[in-house]
């Protein structure tokens, strides 16, 4: 491996306000991720009466718990996903400066989205299949965005991590080459599939890590439930799972930011690899956490 | 690295009637760290007044926490830590089947305790100086032990992981060309050093860890809360900490298995490496852990 291949990379996204930057010599970033409505029966249907309250509440919740960027998917079957989305983008950035990671399926509700955001955000997502590079890349140059990409095709998703490589290599160099995209706007997601299902798919997920890093030096970031996906003690898997993920390379990851003890594991992690210096975040969450549990102690022996 | 220099080393040590077998295949090895005095006055004073009650309890606590090994330690100023260490090894081993890690800085009780100990032993431990290699690798050869190596001489704890490496290699030389010992028997303990003095030590230990791992496959270990020393929150930052060393190549940790925080970390990371087939013992021990808590509720609302 030559020198030269190897830069580690920086991506940047705003806010109007408040800039974010996902690097493998920062601290982790945490992408909230639970303003989204599948599998909630009343989000959704508040969401087709025309009502975002919920929304709000959502976001106040992730940011309370310690996101640093976060995720706003609005697909609801039968509604027109590209206007809710615009709504939410802008209902969003009406209660927080933290950056935004723009998340459909549709292209045209991603546009819409990007169209009503202020500032830089990070679209999600895209795959190595032509098709849906054809028809979001364009977007996320026009609107000079980054992109989560996924090294899946149509046929499949590759279970071994050399067929992955093989995708990201697609997408890095049509993104970069046909789109003019930048490099470090490019987010690869190195999916992590069920533990339960397949013990070895967590060797996997570290082996794709680790080439993806010393290949390109791209940022990562991965669903954080996946892993632990339909086995009991899904928190604490998922909590041994970030430090894993982030000692071979993953930058960030969209998770719940109202789980302590994953944000706390990742916080640690952070603190252990040296991207917290003089451990300012840990002791002053720590700190934070106390008064809390005072506070509520407090109040509970004063009723 | 050619492939012949990467052979994934096993350990293997037991009691008069257990196996425990430790290796980078396999679910990691926690060696329950309690049994000892240190910082402990009334147990000091118990054990010089030929009280030895509480060693028992520790063993107890720490076999029902999960432990795969005991670390037994009687260093006690003003006692004879032989005769001591000698009654502690057949009071444990009368009391369980795990395997025993006899620690002693005392030349004369490791010898007595490795005398007294049926089974294979592990000692712990010696470092890279001379004197402490020629006093205690004779005794581990004598005994058929297996033995923890510290990559530590007169001078200093390196900070530097270049230098740890080479005083690693010379134990590996000195070990089994001076002495006769298996490569397979020597487990390195690779420093992890408090992260809040230092912010790179965290890298240091996990690059120390990588190195030893690529250039010999020998199993390692660790005090596993050594780096979160000074810092508040310890247990959160030591249950990030093993995963993170775990995924480096760290194969065991002395610990306290008292502290089901940490305990369920390893667990975890081991259903994780592909190290716990169908997540067998993952599923066990969650449903182990709802029955005490199912149990704990009910004896609550009775009373």
């Amino acid at each position: 491996m030559s020198a030269a291949a190897y830069a580690l990379r920086e991506t940047v996204i705003r806010s109007a306000t408040k800039e974010v930057v996902i690097g493998h010599d920062r601290p982790f970033c945490i992408i909230g991720e639970r303003i989204n409505p599948t599998g909630r029966k009343v989000f959704q249907e508040a969401l087709r009466a025309g009502d975002l309250s919920l929304v709000t509440k959502d976001v106040a919740a992730q940011v309370a718990g310690g996101a640093d960027v976060l995720d706003v998917n609005m697909g609801v079957p039968l509604t027109d996903e590209a206007e809710l989305l615009e709504k939410a983008i802008r209902l969003v950035q009406a209660h927080t400066d933290l950056p935004v990671c723009i998340d459909s399926s549709v292209v045209d509700a991603l546009e819409a989205g990007l169209a009503a955001y202020q500032g830089r955000a990070l679209v999600n997502s895209v795959t190595a299949e032509d098709e849906r590079m054809e028809q979001i890349l364009p977007l996320v140059k026009k609107y000079d965005a980054a992109v989560i990409a996924l090294p899946n095709d149509a046929d499949e998703i590759p279970m071994d991590w050399e067929k992955r490589i093989e995708l990201v290599d697609k997408i890095v160099r049509v993104a970069t080459q046909d789109y003019g995209i930048a490099i470090d706007d490019i987010v690869i997601d190195p999916l992590a599939m069920p533990i339960g299902a397949d013990g070895s798919v967590g060797q996997s997920a570290l082996t794709t890590i680790r080439e993806i890093k010393a290949r390109w030096g791209l940022n990562m970031t991965c669903g954080a439930s996946n892993v632990s996906f339909g086995m009991p003690g899904r928190h604490a898997i998922n909590a041994a799972w970030l430090p894993l993920a982030m000692g071979a390379g993953l930058t960030s990851a969209i998770m719940d930011a109202r789980t302590p003890q994953v944000v706390e594991s990742v916080r640690a992690a952070d603190l252990l690899l040296g991207h917290d210096e003089w451990g300012g975040t840990w002791i002053r969450r720590y700190r934070a956490k106390q008064a809390a549990e005072q506070a509520a102690a407090a109040a509970g022996s004063g009723a």
